[in-house]
């Protein structure tokens, strides 16, 4: 993409509407514009590292056997009614009458219509187990909505939901989605602690919720030292069944007001970390409860008539594009893991005006979209010094600059922007370095 | 997908909640399940046919040089105020208040949000010319909602918007999306006429409709016959500023209402042709309305203060699912063009409990996964005419059958779901039969 005709109004000023690095660096960036209290539009910036959450997200649900569907947003409230919850939730649901007087909402979860749903079409526990999830709009009238994207109003989610004959079964099903997150959170380049979570008002017997790690985060987790010593890459390659499910799920972690619950923690205090966090995964077990409520039955394979037991599990979407810019940025703005980088390469032509410059940023340009290399290339006709913090402002992974005294050369400027090294080299070896990086 | 391991809860009965044909497969194949008057779940089946569309619209939107953006699903009222649409607006406008009393509302549509995001972050005529599309659920609230996702209340529709220095760079834009448009429906299959169309109370100089040609359509168009010698072939090659593109809009074509109003139409008798179609996208060219109403300037080449001209593109993409059904179907169920069938190919073991079929169909089914195409594979124990039948049904293009008799002759058998020829091959001959189609 071409800068030139590109969308990306970014912002010099630390936007005074902004509290936390994520908020301002999403303003700043041009990623996000906020439309009214929690309620943003994602730019064209914005949206690129959102749909790359989302694909992650999307693959690992599919690896894990999860079926994808897609609710609508907006509910009506007599199914909230069948399972209590229509009185049972506060003014964070957003309800309406529509013109015929119908009271509606906007759904801030989907556990009643997916039960609906089961129920209306499933008939027989050959059809179990099922996981069916979406990923859509949800809408939550927070009444002090801030941190931008990561307490805003209306946000993305992706919610699956289980079903199956029995606990072990649900524990199975249970298990596959703690695998895929994470899966899903390492291959998105962030540590992400599954702490113990209480069940709570949605009831049940087992819940975890997943923290990325992050000086700046809401939360405050306590853990055993022994989960540092479970990298990224063996989370990667998680499967069910194997050994790091168990080790994650017997390790200690509690959130703050949990684990100050605890009396006797069986962490050595010198073997106990206390780190901030942000949750960004939330998944339950809550067995029967709104099967019974609703009525949803499957015929057993002796004919008799059975509750299946069923969990949720949820991630935030679009928090999560702020929760990963709150672990990865520094002064100069956003680092992003590759994974979801907006853009793999920002090509800066130091010197628009000098045809030999530009001849070789074009050319470099069309190489690099021809290999598939996601490219951001600034053809503006800018100082040197804005287009360079424009780059380090979006953090693009990779950023090459092309001007005179090197093409002399014959080389490039080569930066990181995470470790801020440059390097000179030719055209060619950047061509094998990018590429290399990819298979 | 295994079929065992799916969610398409397809059913045997024609459900006596739909009037139309479209509505009635979509039902009867498990592609939607409605939730409320005109709101729709998307069951497996249903969503992919909705990816694929949105991923061809998306594809020639980009290809036109528009750039994505997301708008949010609620707005705030004070927009609206500002574009004096929030009055002149119907009951169609799903209004609500949210826990501070601020008046919101569900767009249906985003003139005036983007609008301001252009006005709140473009300065100058060099950003121009610009144009943002997004693809993003819309609400409208319909007094009688019906024939299912083609008149629903929550329906997903992509929206573009074009900014533009003068009336003859906006002509350009308009002219852009024009080719886009007959770029997307000749890919989705689809011959779409587009009918000269009145500009109505949105105000503004030029706009067509795009109908798509089906016998149950709902509107009646117009037409020269001349648009008959332009081939699919031909619009899916149109670029801006092709012959086709002149010749389709100086050709005529109207909607009933409007054909009546013109007293001497320019086609000789003979030559008219009237058919039923049904509107699937639709072009304005509108120029300052928006921006002089709310303050949308830009800075022009000599300082001064101009007013960009706009033009909004939109097409109803969950609206297509259905309207591509009601112009492709026969008496056993859908037929789905390639480019947007759910699966490329459904394979069909008619004997589960034999091993040598089983094997056959595996390994058949894991050759095809490879080769990277998409495959339903029905390994359920139901009788060979259920599988036929949900085949047919649900309009996957190619079926391959594995049976007995033919494993024995070392053949399978493929028809073709549209034209229902059946022949007998090799897998070798399969294989190649469908890769050759690919490449």
């Amino acid at each position: 993409m071409r800068l030139s005709r590109y969308f990306l109004p970014v912002l010099k000023e630390d936007p005074s509407e902004a509290q936390i690095v994520s908020h301002k660096l999403m303003l700043r960036a041009g990623m996000i514009r906020q439309q009214a209290a929690g309620i943003y539009a994602w730019l064209p910036l914005g949206l690129k590292v959102l749909r790359n959450i989302e694909r992650i997200v999307r693959e690992e649900q599919n690896r894990a056997g999860a079926i994808e569907v897609l609710m609508p947003t907006i509910q009506s409230a007599d199914l909230w009614r069948e399972s209590g919850r229509y009185d049972a939730y506060g003014p964070e649901m957003l309800r309406f009458l529509d013109r015929h007087e119908r009271e509606m909402l906007y759904g801030p979860t989907n556990e009643e219509m997916i039960t609906a749903i089961f129920r209306d079409n499933v008939r027989s526990y050959r059809d179990l187990p099922k996981n069916l999830y979406h990923i859509q709009w949800k809408f939550r009238d927070e009444t002090r909505p801030r941190f931008g994207v990561m307490r805003g109003r209306e946000f993305l989610m992706k919610d699956a939901y289980s079903f199956d004959l029995d606990a072990e079964a649900a524990k199975k099903s249970y298990d596959a989605m703690f695998v895929a997150y994470l899966r899903t959170f390492a291959r998105l380049g962030m540590v992400a602690v599954p702490v113990r979570a209480p069940t709570g008002p949605i009831g049940g017997n087992l819940s975890h919720e997943f923290h990325i790690l992050a000086d700046t985060g809401e939360s405050e987790v306590f853990y055993d030292a022994a989960l540092e010593q479970i990298g990224l890459a063996e989370m990667e390659a998680a499967t069910p069944g194997s050994a790091v499910v168990d080790r994650l799920q017997s390790i200690y972690a509690m959130e703050q007001e949990e684990h100050e619950k605890v009396t006797d923690c069986p962490v050595p205090a010198d073997q106990l970390r206390k780190r901030r966090g942000i949750e960004v995964g939330h998944i339950f077990y809550f067995g029967t409860k709104y099967t019974q409520a609703m009525g949803c039955t499957v015929q057993g394979p002796d004919g008799q008539v059975l509750y299946p037991e069923m969990g949720s599990y949820g991630i935030g979407v679009s928090r999560l594009v702020g929760g990963i810019i709150e672990a990865s940025h520094d002064a100069s703005g956003i680092i992003w893991p590759d994974a979801v980088a907006p853009f793999q390469v920002g090509l800066i032509n130091l010197r628009v005006d000098d045809a030999k410059c530009a001849d070789a940023a074009d050319e470099l340009f069309a190489r690099l979209n021809l290999a598939g290399i996601d490219t951001l290339y600034d053809d503006r006709d800018e100082r040197g010094g804005a287009k360079f913090a424009t780059m380090d402002l979006i953090g693009v992974p990779t950023h090459v600059t092309i001007g005179p005294k090197g093409l002399d050369k014959g080389v490039v400027e080569v930066k990181d922007r995470k470790t801020g090294a440059k390097e000179e080299m030719s055209v060619e070896a950047l061509m094998n370095k990018l590429t290399a990086r990819r298979a």
